[in-house]
């Protein structure tokens, strides 16, 4: 069973929030001696992006026991948060390491304290391994890239064995019509023949990500992926062309982490990685499909997700005030694309308040976002006021923190107690 | 004419670029002693967010040139590009001042060194009111803010009076179906007579935006809807309900620029006052696609558009690498929706490099775009490899500006001089 990484020191120096650069967003203006700021009084400029610091808590802990139940280490995809204080966290509360898609978020991971970074993607380009080169000097971690071609290992062969380091790789192994990776065996022992022969590489097994496979019998087809991308670490082991002790089998997105641990549990003798990203944030629009269907799956096949307790909760939320309400039906949000996600739903109303009173919101929806503005459709008796407060849950963490520097992180009285600083 | 803001003084200072924190994307590793990094040879790490620096000239001359001939004040949309060094850039150029959309970018404009910020947009909640009520203080500026609500009025005027400051208010008018603004002109007058007797509030006229009126008649609707709107003015003038020298007429995004400064320009006693914001950036999408509207309206109309000579220029660029090419027709980009925009277009593949030199990337066409991928169609015959550059032009530069913190500034042999950091 994987340890928690007692070890985790984070070289993350957390951020003096009493110094906002001038212009930045969803902050205080007039500050408080007990550091402690209401959103319900209107303490913080909206729009602001906010976590709650105990729906962080019960994610972090469900999915790491998830992890551990099933004996397969958790190394979080840093992509959805980017925010060094979360991924310090994550590794707290035991994570194996911090997944990342590219060099410069290998090093935000690795300032955040992780010793082991696994890049779920290929690194390519001459600054680009200088960076992941400089990485590797300055910090003590172990990091792992993907590779799929054999043009891409000798580039990165030429590079660290002239810079005298031994560069991790995992070969990638996808599936035809999907993103990267070799398509078939032949592909992947080919590959794997040329690492062992370039300086500068290591093998250290294979990476999946089983997030581009779909149709209605998906989870057969996952779980047949997954047990061949086994049994190709198993071939390349037995052919000697993986020969470090317990390879790396690594796959899982946020949607089907379940059946990763499940397959990946069955082989102790590999180290095994699943890299669920937006477990932590969570949402109330694609991600929570996604888990309703592993709810779904566990009380189908008695899965430990049932038996585990609770589930995971949304823990991000978009304040902003109405602005207008030029129409009976209509208000105007002061709440944008430069602030929330869109690409998977629209944010959806949860609560609101009014001179620092819950406000009824039922059957307020949004129906149209533009840069700086959503529109709210307000049906016949809703009383909204111009500054009345709207809450709201999004769909897709990831496009809404990119649009932050720094997040407010409130307690359950919506009272925002410091804020985390992302590192997009 | 508008004079050219002679006393701009900026009051933002140049960041030092030779320390980026840790994490961050699109820049350097190896620091060179002549500053000086070529894309091509592949000294920034890529995907990197890249910005012509002679196109950028030649849009900032060529629609200052457009305002002055027209003789209205240009006040460029701040939205687009947060960032300060361009602002400065546009004001030095002859801006009257800066447009934003948010009490926190109005502070961006301010140490940017804008003397006359409009906010384009209602001002709205305690903590937004404290931080204009501190930039009113702070800095030597005109601020002026849209109001469309008595109640929106009341709350401004309960806050400013009690904190000893005069708002500088312009009232929004909208059109049926559109964003904020009062809808007619009796809501108009009311609100006007409000603002006159409420305390703290200094009315200085009207503000629209014309974006939201579309159909095939679309110019003749928009043409009938800024003509009301001077009348207007006038009538609140008449009444005295405006008090001020010259009031302010404002219209204008970056579609309809051309036919409200015709419009407009018929008015010299008025300060008029356009507010195009992603001129200055452009693009290959949406933007040039209105351009090419402004064009042939001039051409129709023997509009000062064509006598200007030479036009928009597209000035942003992503640089980014080709990571894998799995299959024979799809290569994999390692640029995703953390990098460019994808909401209005996706990004257009311009030019390549291999080894430094120019690469055919005719028929290269992006199908699909993820969080950290973009995938790209590749013809028959085309040879691309893993590690080719390729160089994207964009659609709706705001969404991609909005997820870089340091953009390269290029000289026109694509070597990056310096950067310019943005505040979203």
């Amino acid at each position: 069973m994987p340890q928690a990484n007692k070890k985790h020191v984070s070289k993350y120096q957390e951020f003096d929030h009493k110094i906002f650069p001038a212009g930045t967003k969803g902050v205080w203006v007039n500050e408080k001696s007990d550091g402690r700021y209401s959103l319900i009084n209107e303490e913080i400029c909206l729009p602001a992006a906010v976590i709650r610091e105990s729906a962080i808590k019960n994610n972090l802990n469900w999915m790491q026991q998830f992890a551990n139940h099933h004996q397969v280490r958790l190394s979080p995809h840093g992509k959805t948060t980017m925010t060094p204080a979360l991924f310090s966290e994550q590794l707290e509360a035991g994570a194996w390491g911090i997944t990342v898609a590219t060099p410069a978020q290998a090093e935000t991971a690795a300032i955040a304290g992780a010793k082991h970074i696994l890049m779920a993607n290929q690194l390519v380009g001459k600054a680009n391994m200088a960076l992941i080169a400089r990485l590797m000097r300055q910090h003590d971690v172990q990091f792992y890239a993907c590779v799929d071609s054999c043009e891409n290992a000798a580039q990165l062969s030429r590079f660290f064995s002239e810079a005298s380091l031994t560069l991790n790789v995992l070969i990638e192994y996808g599936v035809p019509g999907g993103r990267c990776g070799c398509r078939n065996h032949e592909e992947v022992e080919t590959l794997a023949g040329f690492i062992q022969a370039a300086k500068g590489l290591r093998l250290y097994g294979l990476e999946v990500y089983e997030g581009v496979i779909h149709g209605a019998d998906a989870e057969d087809k996952i779980r047949l992926f997954l047990r061949d991308a086994v049994m190709l670490v198993e071939q390349l082991t037995e052919k000697k062309l993986i020969t470090v002790d317990s390879p790396i089998i690594t796959g899982a997105g946020s949607a089907w982490y379940d059946i990763v641990a499940d397959e990946f549990s069955a082989h102790p003798h590999l180290t095994a990685i699943i890299r669920p990203g937006c477990y932590l944030i969570h949402d109330t629009g694609i991600y929570q499909d996604a888990q309703q269907q592993v709810m779904s799956r566990a009380r189908r096949n008695q899965g430990y997700a049932c038996e585990l307790g609770g589930d995971l909760e949304s823990a991000l939320e978009l304040w902003a005030y109405v602005l207008s309400v030029p129409e009976a039906c209509k208000a105007v949000i002061g709440m944008g694309k430069r602030d929330v996600a869109f690409d998977a739903g629209l944010p959806l109303v949860e609560r609101g308040f009014r001179d620092g009173q819950p406000l009824n919101v039922q059957g307020l929806e949004a129906t149209a976002i533009m840069d700086q503005h959503t529109f709210v459709n307000v049906p016949a008796g809703c009383d909204l006021k111009v500054g009345d407060i709207l809450v709201f849950s999004t769909s897709h963490p990831c496009l809404t923190f990119d649009k932050w520097r720094y997040i407010s992180v409130a307690d359950d009285t919506d009272t925002v107690t410091h804020f985390v600083d992302t590192r997009f």
